[in-house]
């Protein structure tokens, strides 16, 4: 029998924690929070777990949940997205990303995506029999030439995956982005897959352009997000789906096959907690100074740090130091210096090196202290 | 753009719940229980989030909960899976099984399923370009006859899915079952997959045949499990997958991009729970108490039992006093009796109507006691 994914090895994520942990490095690598998250929010989990909402939630998703998610949609976006028909809460964003091409991808389907990018598009696609057609950015700026990603349209053009905030550039697209998208997608029926997991990540008063603020986009958009992200809860899996009535069937079909429902408790406690706006419109101010601090802490290092203008990922160049391979200076600052970075070779399909590697600064300002304490000595 | 599940509508489960829902029926439809999970293992959650096990766990599973599937496994079965390598912790067993069949089934290639089935198993394999072969089993004891399972195979046949206990029909595969099957295949590359999310609920002294204890279809078999139906938390959404190393590595890539990980603070809870073996050990005399009075309740109904060896379903035939259609018969019994159960023509590829209802009983005495109150009228 043969594989169907035959180049896929061990993401990553897995190989630079896993190595951070050998060698007690401070792990800057997978995006992930290194302190607690709200006690309240864990109380409402708790409470609901004690109250007895321990068994299978609705196949869509807990009504109430679905009910706070519109009306997210509708305060942050003016977007109206109907709970009943067009949300589905998932288990991740991944999962989200996964359904969603499961549901519309077919052999011979093309789907254009921007490199570098999260490394779970490419090979749901090629495992599917769809076509990876990938447009990559040029570093420091990551800047997207529309006129190119035309070029890269054929018949078979089914999808285009958008990612902004970008994991791991953190860059992000703009109203002039977005308009010519509309005019170079106008009078085609090419569907978009809009990764927005880090929508409340977004830095120096820029406003996140959900597709949601689009209705010529939104009509064949699915669009994806994260509790987990919003939350400081990634362990948690929970996230949500939003498109229109005639995607989000199909996205159902699919959904219910693969994990048939989401955890309950976790819904119901999310549900009590975001009920309150307050508890996430601060998120872009929180990690904002986050950033700001660990640039300047970098700025005593030999890197040249990239723009960051959203997300939690900071990337650095070491060109002008180094011509080692990235995923070889990733391993030895684990080992020489023990700080854990994302080698971003690692988010193209054919490990383009541009000698950038991403670290994430959703860490404790200890944490980002120390570990810059020890990247200065290289 | 078409549909890939052009036949799927609402699922029955839901269909069912929500009409239970509106008509304020008691609900035997969807299998889930109506009283609580151990408080002890929810505190176990409780901590776990409060001493912060809330980022992502390892792609493959909390490796100490792997640890201990392998030592239950061992103890249950004598069989030894590797936790590095043949353990993946899932997002329940439906993700289990739409996973593994992702990993595997490509087009044109045949799966030969046993009817009534549970409804995941063949639009998951119709999405992937698979063809289903359907054996249908006769009530009331849905026995197989293996040479007629032969008579299915083809050059094209790639996997057999086993289901013991058996949703719906309660039955169980004995040791003469598995040497057919075993004989059956010999020599050939027929890859087993195993749903025995019902494990631990087997009547009457019987020995659930797990693929496990069989080490010429272990090699070329997956086994999906629940800890939903383990832990009375249908709404966790946690289960786990087993395979040797070859098969698993191809599993995991697709897990990894449909789900990447699985929750944190409920596989430490879990972890922590299942340690005392004392805690699953007990399940099956649990529930053939609950089995054995709803058995002798129903009796005064003028329903008749099948056999219900095994899983928290009984199913009853009404065929000698109506020949109403099974799916409205399940609708009547709602809206005029107020008590919901599964039509189970719903678990047949082509609607196949034996007039058969089925009930689950995993629910508390008086649940079952009210139910029957009910049902006695008609
Ligand atoms: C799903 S593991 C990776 C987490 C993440 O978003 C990242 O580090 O890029
Ligand atoms: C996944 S919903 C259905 C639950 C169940 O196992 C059943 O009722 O058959």
């Amino acid at each position: 029998t043969q594989s169907k994914l035959p180049g896929t090895g061990t993401n990553i994520f897995s190989v630079m924690s896993k190595l951070a942990e050998e060698h007690q490095a401070i792990n800057l690598s997978q995006g992930f929070p290194d302190y607690d998250a709200d006690p309240k929010l864990i109380e409402y989990v708790a409470d609901a777990m004690k109250q007895g909402f321990n068994q299978y939630a609705p196949m869509t998703g807990l009504p109430a949940l679905r009910e706070l998610i519109s009306e997210k949609m509708d305060y942050l976006y003016g977007a109206s997205y109907h709970p009943e028909t067009e949300i589905t809460v998932t288990a991740g964003g991944t999962q989200g990303i996964f359904t969603a091409l499961n549901a519309y991808i077919n052999a011979g389907d093309e789907v254009i995506i921007f490199e570098p990018a999260y490394d779970c598009y490419a090979p749901t696609i090629k495992m599917l029999g769809g076509l990876v057609k990938p447009y990559q950015l040029a570093p420091p700026n990551y800047e997207i030439d529309w006129e190119m990603v035309k070029k890269l349209f054929s018949a078979n053009t089914k999808m285009i995956i958008l990612n902004s905030p970008q994991n791991p550039t953190g860059c992000v697209l703009s109203e002039k982005d977005i308009k010519a998208l509309i005019k170079l997608t106008k009078n085609t029926d090419i569907m978009i897959l809009s990764d927005e997991v880090y929508e409340h990540i977004i830095f120096d008063g820029k406003k996140h352009q959900s597709v949601a603020l689009y209705p010529e986009l939104r009509e064949r958009s699915f669009i994806v997000a994260s509790f987990g992200k919003l939350l400081h809860t990634t362990g948690w899996k929970l996230g949500y789906c939003l498109a229109p009535e005639a995607l989000m069937k199909e996205f159902r079909k699919v959904h219910q096959f693969n994990v048939f429902s989401v955890n309950t408790p976790m819904q119901v406690g999310i549900e009590k907690y975001l009920k309150d706006p307050e508890t996430y419109l601060g998120l872009s101010a929180y990690f904002q100074q986050k950033r700001d601090l660990f640039r300047s802490l970098l700025g005593e290092t030999k890197f040249k740090l990239l723009p960051c203008n959203g997300s939690y990922f900071q990337c650095v160049s070491y060109e002008h130091l180094s011509d080692e391979k990235d995923v070889a200076m990733a391993e030895r600052l684990i080992k020489e210096f023990g700080v854990a970075s994302i080698p971003v070779s690692a988010f193209y399909i054919r490990n383009t090196d541009h000698h950038i590697l991403r670290f994430c600064f959703a860490k404790k300002q200890e944490t980002l202290e120390k570990a810059v304490e020890r990247l200065v000595k290289l």
